[in-house]
């Protein structure tokens, strides 16, 4: 190794020391070992752009570790991103750039916010998709504008996670070429040594996945790591793992190789030892000018490798107009303009019982016929979920450019793949699943919250109206339980019109996910008191039917509650009471009202209220009051037709009326 | 193979294929291709007792394919278990004792509640843990009272799902022989055939995590599938996967191999063909006599097995007699009398702030030496949840006796084996990880509620006081996400007696499971207006605090909140207003309380009432009422030292304070 290169490379070592021994907080043992590495990567591979990191056809770089963010952030600071030195000093203060775990900010270089293991891993998969989506779509003969790698660095604790394997075996089947994960093979994890739980031959796995298996290499001798990463970058076929055996903590004389170079500063003294053992002389956060002209090297290849592509972009414009058109309009993350033009038609044709699913089916289809960049699928599950786009190809070696993905029976991997592509841009990706599996992907969809993503979410067979599955297959508290993420906007329709309602809202939503949530069984179409208008979905909530002039009791219901809500109302009336039935499909969307509409639609001074939704009611209050019901489903469900379910667990038309009429005082 | 094997694998078939016509519902092909592997084992295989299912050291079986139901049933029906036709013919239906997935049933043969896919197999890992760890402590030289098998059936759904991959990875560093995993490779899933998205070499893929693989084998093939049965059992140092390529729906004449034999009936038509081309003459739910004779010879054998094993126990039990005893008691699930005499005494020790998490430790590490039976341990995360019994070995090839188990950075599977631990008895598990990721292990926290397992689940670092770690490691909805799962107590403590009696009262809570929430920041100790009884935690809410005689305001707060709340409360006084705090440590204990209690504790005329929790205020209302106000975390967290984040999410003495004011009207 040359000594420049070792300056370069303890450079990032001890920036990501002291931002760990200034905040008193953090993980300085994977950035020490994991220096030589990041360093090669970038210094001689990466393309990248710091000037314009927003650049469509950049390297993406993903650390799936995201726990060694002072080695992140220190790559972005000698790298000329916009990461000075101030925000270093300020790692894991509020309000800084440098959070403890990496929150995804492209403009700054951070691709996806990781930290919760695996996740990152599965990202780079979703963006090596879209990478090759792309590049089926928009590349002509002579002319790629999209040609890039997806880089991941994966610890020892993101081979552990399920949700890598997933993606691991996705990535193999998809043959997914330039996606290349460096595994850091440190043989520590935070309970000591891996020997304890972690046996397994991780190459050996990743081959059985179809991968193409790379090292182990040292991974504090650069020139194996270069010639394994000009060795990976060949591979095309394949997606490639190169395991990296490490040091964690490395420099340290103490704790090198040690857990305890995991989670918590060195301390004052240790790091003393470390400058020294390094032969370090500078004070904290410096980067020493000859480190800084090097560095300066890759940055520069990086500009002259983006003004090439401009170029080579401009070729394209000139000779594709209207394709670079599209191109732009998809990186950008717009809608072509008109593209709900055909959505309000589609309810014409609907004269019988349908299942939201199914309009959600039809919804989708009709949507892909003008925005080209909408693509995704089912966890295995595409004819019941009803999201095959059937105009479309299907995704994999045969037919890049396909926009139905068979994500296979992996829920947590869809969702954090999801994530990825949508991450990368130029693909509008959606996922589906029956609701109850959104157990096996919390993780993702919160992460993709977290990150402001246009992900949308289908999650169909809502409630025990799955029926003869039975309570292993009926959710029960995922409807709260998706209104409890933050920033996520859930929908529930209650029948056609409204799901394609709630399509267009999640459509409009491009940065920030939606999650539409919709039924196995047929619901009757809804006979309305007023004039609807789909839009009316996107105010949360609205008065779908009511009887007098003045209501006496209010029924809120949700998706397919609602149908019973208003046959209650009906029978109400009979019953001489005037009810108002308000349909309320998003929680979220109804609290964004401004105040006056809130209280049109529920007026404070009618404090008789019920609620009905066939999920937990936990939460309900809220819009009832102390002095509502709140009728749903606190119990597991059962196997039975769905009806029976219905029945036995009380949500019937009767009992609705029933306590109507108490609540009433009759 | 002769022809009344032929006849029993049929008559498992047709059962299979009767159900699921009568019920108009169900997935008949994974039956019918799997029947002659599951008539093999059965048969000539499976150490059972249908007369006493409950045996201890039967063989475990887990059908992780839970969709095929009908298949298990009809192998209860033919070898004895107390599952009659009329049950069979019931399939599907309300009340039946044949719900559309297993249920668990142990006295009907029923192990484990399968169906989520994944989490069956990785029951099956923790129940063969469950045999290595009784084994250990309960077996002497020439008296081996525990001594089984645990098989597990599962299809490409199991083995795709990143569970699975979890559990096989644990399995393999702990080198669990005698699991045994038949997979059944039928290369069709949901979407069509596995190729589309499932080419990796599953063999390969368990060959690298440490796992013996077998075959392919002929699944149609009996002799191959026996000779494969027979070599798996000999293997005890290693797991075993044996793979069977079996025929999606074998015999159906146009389903056979094809999706649309998966999850819906053949229909009349294609059973009548079924029927025909396997020459089955018998009308519905018939089992020929010669079968039943047939069947016969393995109850019989299983009988004989019984009775052996009973007469090796007395054996036992007259040479080791306080250890039988012991093992009676951990096997019944009972806990030995006087348990919990030093739990009080541990609080004398504690006069400075403490983290719960800590006390948790503590509280752990002394029941640990009265319940020898009480094992687990964390996802990778010991040192931080305080969960390691200190005086206890560890769980692995080298000590099969030891206590704690390295679940590995795997916490989903970690969730499911501590089912299957439970599941198989004699063991009281315990998890821990953050917080944050009870999102990774949703599925099992959810089955343990649903199958009443005792386990009891830690979480910590449960809320934005985690601090620098930032949004991806703060929970905001978790908490509340936990109180939305139907069985499930979850406990809050606030301090460390509250800790102590969280602690009592999940370990009193056999058969059904507790969360503890626990904080990863210190806690000062509270100062209570009365006298504590740490019992008073087991009422879900008391009065911790109160100024004046009646009190004017109400707060109430969990966990590190309530030290907020009485701070506030003392303000509070100063400026003239009597607060009452009351510390709520478990919502779902206080709602079980009779009236007069609850309304003794929140007196439905103070309107006036705040809660406090660093969650998700959703819910809250419920306590609240509709005057009340809910502070809370609305939003994701920030990096920050906990203080900071504290403050500047408005999670202040003040501001408690002011709303108290406002709300009052001052």
């Amino acid at each position: 190794m040359k000594n420049i290169e070792k300056i370069c490379i303890n450079t990032l070592r001890f920036l990501s020391i002291d931002m760990v021994e200034k905040a008193k907080s953090g993980h300085p043992g994977a950035p020490m070992g994991m220096a030589p590495v990041a360093y090669t990567l970038w210094q001689k591979h990466l393309r990248y752009d710091s000037s314009n990191p927003g650049w469509p056809d950049r390297d993406r770089f993903v650390l799936s570790a995201g726990h060694a963010s002072a080695l992140l952030y220190a790559l972005l600071h000698v790298y000329g991103y916009n990461m000075p030195v101030e925000e270093l000093k300020k790692f894991r203060q509020l309000g800084s750039k440098t959070p403890g775990h990496p929150e995804r900010d492209v403009e700054s270089g951070i691709e996806t916010t990781t930290g919760p293991l695996g996740q990152g891993f599965a990202n780079a998969v979703g963006m090596a998709l879209a990478e090759k989506w792309l590049a089926g779509h928009y590349n002509q003969p002579g002319h790629e504008i999209i040609n890039h790698y997806t880089w991941v660095l994966a610890s020892d604790g993101d081979m552990m996670e399920g949700v890598s394997s997933e993606a691991a075996s996705l990535a193999g089947a998809l043959a997914l070429g330039k996606l290349i994960c460096i595994y850091d093979d440190n043989e520590i994890s935070i309970e000591g040594s891996t020997d304890k739980t972690f046996t397994e031959d991780v190459g050996a796995r990743f081959s059985a996945y179809g991968w193409r298996v790379i090292g182990p290499v040292d991974g504090n001798d650069i020139e194996q790591i270069d010639t394994a990463l000009n060795t990976a970058k060949q591979e095309k076929d394949r997606p490639v793992i190169i395991i990296c055996k490490t040091c964690i903590g490395y420099g340290s004389p103490n704790k090198c190789g040690k857990a305890s170079a995991h989670g918590e500063p060195l301390g004052a003294d240790e790091a003393e030892l470390t400058r020294n053992n390094l032969n370090w002389g500078y004070p904290p956060f410096v980067v020493p000018g000859e480190a800084a002209s090097h560095f300066k090297k890759s940055t520069d290849r990086g500009k002259q490798a983006y003004s090439a592509w401009c170029k080579k972009y401009e070729q394209y414009k000139a000779v594709f107009p209207e394709e670079a058109d599209q191109f732009d309009l998809a990186l950008e993350g717009r809608l072509p303009g008109g593209w709900d033009q055909g959505m309000g038609s589609l309810l014409e044709g609907i004269t019988k019982p349908v299942a939201t699913r199914e309009v959600s089916g039809v919804v989708l289809n009709e949507i892909a016929k003008n925005i080209r960049n909408l693509a995704g699928g089912s966890a295995d599950l595409a004819p019941s979920t009803k999201t095959i786009l059937t105009e479309k190809g299907h995704f994999g070696p045969q037919d890049y450019a396909g926009n139905n993905i068979h994500f296979g029976v992996r829920e947590h991997s869809m969702g954090a793949v999801a994530n990825g592509i949508s991450l990368h841009g130029g693909i509008i990706p959606y996922t589906a699943t029956f609701l109850i599996f959104y157990d096996y992907m919390r993780p993702p969809v919160r992460l993709a919250a977290m990150m402001g993503l246009g992900v949308v979410f289908l999650f169909t067979h809502d409630s025990i109206g799955l029926g003869e599955d039975g309570p292993t297959h009926q959710p029960v508290e995922q409807i709260m339980g998706l209104r409890l993420v933050p920033g996520l906007v859930t929908l529930r329709p209650a029948d056609a019109a409204e799901t394609v309602g709630a399509w267009k809202i999640a459509m409009n939503r491009r940065h920030s996910p939606t999650a539409i949530v919709l039924t196995r069984q047929k619901l009757p179409l809804i006979e309305r008191s007023g004039q609807f208008d789909i839009d009316l979905v996107a105010r949360g909530a609205y008065i779908v039917r009511e009887w007098g002039l003045k209501p006496e009791i209010i029924i809120i219901a949700t998706g397919s509650e609602v149908q019973l809500a208003i046959s209650a109302g009906i029978n109400l009336k009979e019953k001489g009471v005037n009810a108002r039935v308000v349909s309320m499909p998003s929680w979220e969307l109804f609290d964004e009202q401004e105040k006056s509409y809130r209280q049109m639609i529920l007026p404070p001074e009618v404090k008789a209220r019920i609620s009905v939704e066939a999920g937990r009611t936990t939460g309900w209050q809220r819009y009832i009051g102390e002095d509502g019901l709140a009728i749903g489903v606190d119990r597991f469900g059962v196997s039975a037709p769905w009806q029976m379910a219905y029945g036995y667990l009380g949500l019937t038309v009767e009992r609705i009326v029933d306590e109507a009429l108490r609540l009433f005082g009759r």
